[in-house]
């Protein structure tokens, strides 16, 4: 991946031209040259005491030269961008560790901790929530643990349906291998190309299929974590009443407990058919109503979202065609939403015919499979999409909450207003809802603004009015990216005082010197 | 409750001829007579300090009667009853104590660190894994702090689908306010008639219906508690991704970490039809392939529950028929399945019709639903049982753990031999698998055994054997009923010592003077 940008430099083509025109209505062009290159600061750390653990890993796998570095410098967040197009690389690694297997990484850590030098675990680099941005000082230094030579699938058993994987396999990688056995984890999360399975785990990332396949801490039935404390190995059983689910304490720990070195997921076969539809709503009131009698009656698709009239309008759900007023050939307007179903043909259609009559006895207008496939077709796209805006001086990130359903129009209101805002007139606000339960949803919120001289402190300041709106209405800080450092300022008013303290202790009791991820997590 | 006895005295019929017959036929007539009553032990605790909290929370609201103090004593595990009918009432506390809100609750936590006070809370008092036999020496005493007064239903969330439900409710007070709102929990297992709202949580019980309504750790959104270090509140979404899920932490906490004041559920609406019915399986291990194939095929009914040929066999289901022979009037052999479904009327007819395809398939051969409808007659009636039979000096206990599908037949194995060669000739070991996931499923063991001189020693040996061969499979030590004092031993095996030293922490953080249920839970 480029440091400042998303994804695969091939699939990052120009704007549409009818997006550009739309974009230069709205915002006005305003082509930002990007800087010339500043080299990463020279590594902080001893050359003898990266040689002791060159000595262990071998020398392959310790690097320290500028490129590696660059690219494990923070994650992929629009202010991370931002900093990095503004050649600050204050955050870069002194090193960049590649462990090949469990023992390599509790070498690691018993080197970090001899040698007080800071470890920040890497999957896939993809974190938007500053986890990859640890604190440095009073440390010795500090260093990438990449986990890319983690990438086996280490067992398969399917009697059980369930998978052991390596940390260091990228969505795609993981699908492969889990295809080559007929089976899927069916997590597909916006970062799915590039994200890691240690990072779904460590961050409880959602995935765009997540009514139908579940959550990704959902899909954990066992873990096992390397500690500067030693190893811990849970699951065994897909459930027990033996004490607290400790499971759930390392699923969301962003590398300040441990470093999850193997997961073991439920797996489903994979979907001998796939179809995905989309329905109009007069007001995503309704949509959101019948989202809950869905979720209510046990009915819900593989996929559900909906957008809210704002992303409805602008077409975000499809970034190929956005400033396109058209929806499936009819006329745009109202709420647009997407259903999918996977599964065994016979399954799909059952599920498909009684979805279908909820949504049409409830007013849903059906729209037919091409604005379902279109979604799709674009469904990984937005981060590039992100890129071109940011080239055109358009400032362009998401947030996203949760919170049950009768709490869902005040949370959907308050974080609007508090976007609006504090971005100011012109600035697009647009929503929609991601991921649903029977209790309740989250939502997804995407702003665009023309961008200011410092676009920096302008999202870092509608970020903390929508987080305090978010907080104000008791809702979550994050549904499914982590606390990192950038939700930390908020996590205390989610789990309070004692909540915060239990994490202390458990951070104190596995990392007892903070080597991992200082700063990250834990207030 | 009656103190070394299960439930309503009324409904503790004598054992029924057939069963009477049968149970003198295997084990022969032992009838062995009530002990005359021990009194007591007088109270530890000095009078002024007790004085002290009546001031608080009203002396009528802080006994030290025998009578009250007897019913507080322990749990109702075989062991406590046997320790009870022998005269032994070391674990009865100094006082009951009874707050009547969380504040009250919050009172008792500071009088009882002031005063270096063990606590131990006490909801339906049904525990069967010692969770109730505190440690009290290095204490000044020991209360029970019983939460019979938090009893209300405190809020309703007919959006969401939520509850909230203070902790004293016992399942049938619970289900009846919930009723009225024209909602159902879902939470029925065999303890429900006596257990209590907050020991489902701190225990992470699962009810008979779980394959309908989930486990209780499954149903619960948010949680209030109370420790000596302040207040927790948790519970900010159906599910988020802010850092490790500390409601995780405090279900299964077991009154070690705090003392649930309050817990929010995800609730359904009363089902209008419920239909209940048999299948016959050629064997165990062709009826778990079903209920396998079942669960993977997302197909499950409400209530799935299979017996092994011994447990058909003895007719264990339904126990006012003990001893028939017969299974809907057909000739028994092979295993019996009780499916149950609960619902809407058109989803039940779905959903049953599925199943039944699905079940005929695989050679399943329908009972018809008088086998059902006796299931559901008899599902409380389990613990009468018990004390009838030990009455007459049989030795009836139970035990359940859980695997992964593919560990089921060893596990099953492991523990039937270990249970066999400690019981030696002539024991029953019945089994049924109780509760099923896409992954696994649990097993629940019945053992009887004609009772030795001391019936004590020979159940704890027996348990010791199974859990050791519940360990040696790598299953868990217990699915649905808590570590408590009796499956301590085997803790570690199961979540390592780095997982008890993670609890070690949590404690000392939450309960930094150790006053709450010490001995419990945390090895």
């Amino acid at each position: 991946m480029h440091p400042s940008r998303w994804g695969d430099p091939a699939r990052a083509a120009a704007l549409p031209d009818t997006a550009r025109g739309l974009i230069e209505m709205v915002f006005g062009l305003d082509e930002r040259p990007a800087l010339a290159e500043v080299s990463v600061p020279p590594p902080a750390i001893d050359t003898k005491v990266l040689d002791e653990l060159a000595a262990t890993l071998g020398a392959e796998h310790v690097l320290t030269d500028d490129a590696t570095r660059r690219l494990r410098t923070r994650g992929k967040s629009t202010p991370d961008l931002l900093r990095q197009r503004a050649g600050d690389l204050t955050d870069a690694p002194d090193a960049v560790v590649r462990p090949g297997s469990h023992d390599d990484v509790m070498a690691v850590l018993a080197w970090a901790v001899a040698h007080h030098v800071a470890v920040v675990p890497f999957g896939g680099g993809t974190c938007v929530t500053g986890g990859l941005a640890a604190r440095r000082d009073g440390f010795a230094g500090l260093v990438s643990l990449d986990l890319v030579r983690l990438k086996r699938l280490l067992d398969v058993d399917h009697t059980s349906m369930t998978a052991t994987l390596e940390p260091g396999l990228r969505g795609p990688e993981a699908e492969a291998l889990l295809a080559a056995e007929g089976l899927t984890l069916g997590h597909f999360p916006q970062s799915f190309e590039y994200a890691s399975i240690g990072g779904f785990a460590a961050t409880r990332s959602s995935g765009q299929s997540s009514a139908g396949y579940g959550r990704f801490d959902a899909l954990v039935v066992g873990l096992r974590v390397a500690t500067p404390s030693g190893e811990v190995s849970l699951g065994s059983a897909p459930a027990n009443a033996a004490g607290p689910d400790l499971r759930q304490l390392f699923l969301g720990s962003e590398g300040a407990f441990g470093v999850i070195t193997a997961v073991t997921v439920r797996v489903r076969r994979l979907p001998a058919e796939k179809v995905y539809e989309g329905w109009r709503w007069p007001s995503f009131v309704d949509g959101a109503a019948a989202m809950r009698t869905l979720a209510q009656a046990g009915l819900l698709p593989t996929v559900i979202r909906l957008s809210d009239e704002a992303e409805t309008a602008i077409n975000l759900a499809r970034p190929e065609e956005i400033g396109q007023s058209e929806i499936g050939g009819q006329s745009a307007g109202g709420c647009l939403m997407i259903t999918g179903f996977e599964g065994e043909p016979d399954a799909v259609s059952a599920r498909r015919a009684a979805v279908t009559a909820v949504l049409s006895g409830l007013g849903g207008q059906s729209l037919g499979e091409e604005p379902g496939a279109s979604w799709v077709k674009g469904r990984f796209d937005a981060p590039y999409l992100r890129d071109s805006l940011l080239d055109v001086g358009v400032l362009v990130e998401t947030l996203e909450t949760a919170t049950f359903w009768s709490g869902l129009e005040t949370l959907y209101a308050g974080v609007r207003s508090a976007l609006e805002a504090s971005l100011g007139d012109g600035a697009m606000v647009l929503c929609h809802i991601s991921h649903v339960y029977e209790t309740g949803c989250s939502l997804y919120f995407t702003v665009a603004q023309k961008a200011a001289a410092d676009p920096l402190s302008q999202w870092l300041d509608a970020k903390a009015a929508a987080c305090d709106a978010i907080t104000e209405a008791g809702a979550t800080i994050t549904h499914h990216h982590a606390v990192g450092t950038d939700h930390k300022p908020w996590l205390s008013a989610e789990i309070g005082d004692v909540g915060v303290s239990v994490l202390r202790a458990v951070k104190a009791d596995l990392d007892p010197t903070g080597v991992l991820n200082p700063g990250v997590l834990v207030p």
